[in-house]
């Protein structure tokens, strides 16, 4: 008998080069580390469905994952020993059996990511593997006025990368929240999807805006030019996390 | 001309052997490698005065340090070429010209450290550099309890690593405070001038009340003793920080 295996993943993306197993021992990464573990525990190695394919050095308090195993090993007791040899850059924060047919990719009807800048005068040495450090004023109400336009049902192709020939860049933006924190600016975004690079390059547009370098109506330009050439920056990999993964109604 | 050039320091501890300049390349340290980009700026290698000897693994927020320097350049060129080599895992917070005869130890007549304990049932990917995560229900009232002895003026050699012969383990603690945020408990202690390894033996010490294994009462015992060996436990590194020096009136 096969069951559905689900586990909850909050890791530091600092020390990784993304999700994606390269099948490449000397490339560390979060699915190929996670997988030795899990074979190890499960004398079977698993193939994942991952919400969530992480780029390098980008980090997730929610990521889920799902597999079909024949080990009868409880889930509290793979959490207990995954969390043993990979805690604390890679936590199982939930395990438990999910229901058959569960997959947490195809499953999945939302993903929500966070984007933290930090505008201070000098970097943070507490916070500084989870946020961009960009010393600049962000003129915050320029960034919402030009993310305003993004939310909703659009094709994205403008702001993703490789989309591949004959791949759909539509996706659908349910929420999109600008919001300052002292020194940070937090920029939220909640889609059913995200195309590769779509936040970063989103924020990296919206970074510009707020420095006074970019017209906030340019964006919707950039957005109806289908051209990824028209995106004028990408926000680096460390200020971005994986929130959380929505099933269900969101 | 020499002058007095003071500056405050925030760091991550985690990969370095603390502050102490060991001599020896091989051996990574804040004080060397601070020293080592501060003669390139100078031209002269400064000799370095510092509030507070942080161990190996632990960080600062407000670490200050001063030194003499007939080097004309500007406090806040100082700053920043420090910063564009070291920042963010050192980073200078404060740079300025001190009076003449501000020394950062001599002069200092306080130092508050903080010391992270994280409860929760895992550990957290995102501060777990600066905490002891450790899994176990803490009763901050007995903490309290056990701590409330130990504010005021005593000496602290049970408490005290290798306080060499002859040199006085007498310190005077202003404030002792232990708060629950969460799933995080946080202990916060003032004093004159702290002995080696002083503040993670009394917080190794409350941990061990906390988790009911050594009766509040005992404290004042381990203190009257004046023996290390009495000391039950020693915190680890990582969750301490030392928070801020104080000059002039505590």
């Amino acid at each position: 008998m096969t069951r559905v295996l689900r586990l909850t993943l909050a890791y530091d993306g600092t020390d990784f080069r993304g999700w994606a197993d390269q099948r490449d021992p000397a490339i560390r990464t979060i699915e190929a580390t996670l997988c030795d573990h899990l074979e190890r525990v499960l004398r079977e190695r698993p193939r994942l469905s991952v919400a969530g394919r992480t780029d390098a050095g980008v980090h997730s308090r929610g990521q889920v994952v799902s597999f079909t195993t024949s080990s009868g090993t409880r889930p509290d007791r793979i959490q207990k020993a995954l969390n043993a040899a990979l805690a604390p850059e890679i936590v199982v924060t939930e395990a438990s059996w999910a229901p058959a047919g569960f997959d947490a990719r195809l499953s999945a009807t939302g993903r929500e990511y966070r984007y933290v800048i930090d505008t201070a005068p000098v970097p943070d040495a507490f916070t500084s593997r989870f946020v961009w450090h960009r010393r600049a004023a962000l003129h915050v109400p320029s960034m919402r006025t030009a993310a305003s336009p993004l939310a909703g049902e659009h094709d994205f192709r403008s702001f993703c990368r490789h989309p591949g020939a004959g791949r759909s860049t539509i996706r659908k933006i349910d929420r999109l929240t600008i919001a300052r924190d002292g020194h940070l600016v937090v920029v939220r975004l909640r889609a059913n999807a995200f195309c590769h690079q779509m936040v970063r390059s989103i924020v990296g547009t919206l970074v510009r805006v707020g420095e006074g370098r970019l017209d906030p109506r340019e964006v919707v330009r950039i957005l109806a030019a289908g051209d990824r050439a028209t995106t004028p920056n990408i926000a680096p990999a460390r200020g971005l996390t994986l929130e959380r993964v929505i099933y269900g109604r969101r």
